[in-house]
C-alpha cells in the first residue's frame, strides 16, 4: 500500500482545494492511502463537510505554515512546525512513500536538499514539468530551481529525465533536446556549447539543439536548460495558453451567432484545453532528491490536486526512484 | 523622399516574395523609393512577371548571395559582393536611408557592426522584436544577438527601446519590464540582479522584473533580457502560435457541422490570427548601430515583406536614429 503524504496547507487554496482533491483521488483508485498534514482542525472540517468518513485519508497536525514572505532557506530551521518541513521530515522518516505540496518553490527546495538530501553522485537537484506539444508532451527541465548551471548539471538532468519518462511513460529511450537559439552545435553561451559536447559523449538519446518552435514541436522528449530559461519557458506557455483561451471567449460569447458556433466545436474546444491545461499535466518532480517529491502549482484546484496525487501513487509504485539512485551511485559525478 | 535599400536575396522565399512585397509597398504608400540588390537578371525578371512598369523601384545589381552555410564573421571580406555586404556599403555611403534584410541574423549583425559602426556610448547593439500581447504589442531586446549579456547591456537596451517605442508608436513612457523568474528584486542571476539595480537608477519606467506570463499579460511595453533567453521566448511564441492556431484548425474543419461553426465565428478568428500573426508584426530593428537596419524573418513572405517596407518608411521619417544618437552621445557609457 502506497502511503502519500501531502502537505494541506500549501497554495493559494490550501486546505479547502487540497482535501477536496485528495477525497476525490481515494475515490477514483485504491491502493493507496493519504496523510494530510497541516492544521488538523481546519482539514477535519473539510472532511467532515465534505462528508468523508473513509478510513483512507488520515491526519497529521501541524500548527504553522508557510508563506511567500518566509525566507526559504530559513524554512527548516525556523519553522519546524509548518506543515511543509513536518510532511518533509515523515517522509524522511519512512512514514510515507511520498511528498506533494504546492507551496513555494525555494521553500520545498530547500526541505528537499536539507531535510532528504540530495542523490549520490547529483550535484543539483532539478525541477521537472510536464509542458503540451504538438505530438503530447514534453518533459521540462531545470523548470526553475536553479537559475545559474554548470554543463555537467544539463547531463545529470537529461539522464534524471530519461529515467522518469521511461518509467512514467512508457517511453523506453526517450530523445533528449537542449535549449538554444540555433541548431548548429557552436550556438549559444559557453555553457550551452560544453554541455551540448558533454550530451554528445553521454549515452542518453541526445537529438541536439532544439529552439524554442522545435520544442513545441514536440521533436524531443526531454528538453534540458538551466532553471532561468526554463522558468521563462513555462511561464510564457503558460501566460500565452491563457491569453489565447481569452481570445476564444471573446469570439465565441460575441452574439448569438458566435455563441451557436461555439456550441457546434464543443467536443474539440473541450479536448484542446484539456490538452493545454496545466491543471491536467500539474505537478512537477523534484529530481535529483533522496526521496520522492513532487510540487503542484501554487494555484492548485480540487482538479489539480486530483491527478496529481495519482501521478505521485504511479511515481511510487514505479521503481523509479531505485533505478535513479543505482544508475548515479554506479556513475558518481564529480 | 525616404529611399530604402532592400537585400533582395536574403531569406527562403527570395527573391520571387521580396520583389513581390515590394511592388504591393510602393503602390499602397507614397513619399518612399526602393533600391533592390541583387541578381538583377532575377529580380528583372520578376518585375516583368508582375507587370511592374513604374519607377519607384530600382535595382543595384550584386551578383554573390549569403547563404546560412557562410560563417558571419567573415562575409564583410569574403563576400564583397553579396547583396547583403553591397546593401549595407551603399546605405554607408549615403546611398538609401535604411536597409532591410532577410538574411542570416548573424550576417546582418556582423555587417551592421563592421559597415556601419556601434553608435558612440553602446556596447552591444540588441535585435528588438514586436511580440503580441493580452493588450496590444511589447518589444522584447534583445531577442537574438547577444548570447551573453553585461548588466549595462541591459539599461542600453531599455534606452534604445523607449526611443523606439516613443518614436515608432507614440507611447511618451514605455514600461519596461525585466525579465526574469520571480517579481521580488533579490530574484534570478548575478548579471540580472545587477541589471536590476542599473535599471532602477537609471531614468527610463522601470516597472521591475517580469515573468513569462506577465510578458504576455502585457504588463510592460518593453521586455528587456540577453539574446538568448529573447530568443527562446520569441521561438517558443512562434511554436506556439502555429500549435495553436493548428488545434483550432482541426477543431474546425473536422465535419460539416463544425465548419458551419467555422463560418459564424470567420471574422473573429480572421482578427484573432492577424494579431498574434507574425506576418504583420515582422520586422525587427538592428538597434545601436549608426543606421536603421530591420532584419525580417528568414521565412518572409510578400505580406511580411510589405509590411516591413511600411514599417521601415514609417522608422526613417520619425526621426528616431538622429534623437538616439543625440541620448548616447550625451551619456557615454564606459
Amino acid at each position: 500500500m502506497v502511503k502519500i503524504i501531502v502537505d494541506a496547507m500549501g497554495g493559494d487554496n490550501a486546505p479547502q482545494a487540497i482535501v477536496e482533491g485528495c477525497i476525490n483521488a481515494v475515490e477514483q483508485e485504491k491502493d493507496f492511502n493519504i496523510l494530510l498534514v497541516g492544521k488538523e482542525s481546519q482539514i477535519n472540517k473539510i472532511l467532515k463537510d465534505k462528508k468523508y468518513t473513509g478510513t483512507r485519508i488520515k491526519v497529521y497536525n501541524a500548527e504553522e505554515v508557510i508563506s511567500n514572505h518566509d525566507e526559504p532557506s530559513k524554512v527548516v530551521k525556523q519553522k519546524k512546525n509548518s506543515s511543509m518541513v513536518v510532511a518533509f521530515n515523515l517522509l524522511k522518516n519512512g512514514y510515507g512513500d511520498l511528498v506533494i505540496s504546492c507551496g513555494s518553490t525555494g521553500a520545498i527546495l530547500t526541505c528537499s536538499v536539507m531535510i532528504l538530501k540530495r542523490l549520490k553522485g547529483i550535484n543539483r537537484p532539478a525541477l521537472g514539468t510536464l509542458i503540451p506539444t504538438k505530438t503530447g508532451n514534453a518533459l521540462l527541465l531545470d523548470s526553475g530551481l536553479n537559475a545559474e548551471c554548470k554543463p555537467i548539471n544539463y547531463v545529470q538532468f537529461a539522464i534524471m529525465g530519461t529515467y522518469y519518462m521511461r518509467h512514467l511513460l512508457g517511453i523506453k529511450h526517450p530523445k533528449v533536446g537542449l535549449v538554444n537559439i540555433g541548431t548548429e552545435a557552436e550556438k549559444g553561451t559557453e555553457t550551452v556549447k560544453e554541455a551540448y559536447e558533454l550530451l554528445r559523449e553521454s549515452e542518453i538519446t541526445f537529438i541536439g539543439n532544439v529552439e524554442g518552435n522545435d520544442v513545441i514541436g514536440g521533436s524531443a522528449d526531454i528538453v534540458v536548460c538551466d532553471g532561468f530559461t526554463g522558468n521563462v519557458m513555462l511561464k510564457l506557455l503558460e501566460g500565452t495558453a491563457s491569453f489565447f483561451v481569452g481570445e476564444l471567449k471573446n469570439i465565441f460569447f460575441k452574439n448569438i451567432t458566435t455563441k451557436l458556433s461555439a456550441l457546434l466545436v464543443k467536443e474539440g474546444i473541450k479536448s484542446f484545453k484539456a490538452k493545454i491545461d496545466s491543471d491536467s499535466l500539474g505537478g512537477a518532480p523534484v529530481l535529483g532528491i533522496d526521496g520522492l517529491v513532487i510540487k503542484s502549482h501554487g494555484n492548485s484546484n480540487a482538479k489539480t490536486i486530483e491527478n496529481v496525487v495519482i501521478k505521485g501513487f504511479n511515481m511510487a509504485k514505479s521503481g523509479f526512484m531505485n533505478d535513479l539512485k543505482k544508475e548515479f551511485e554506479k556513475r558518481r559525478f564529480s
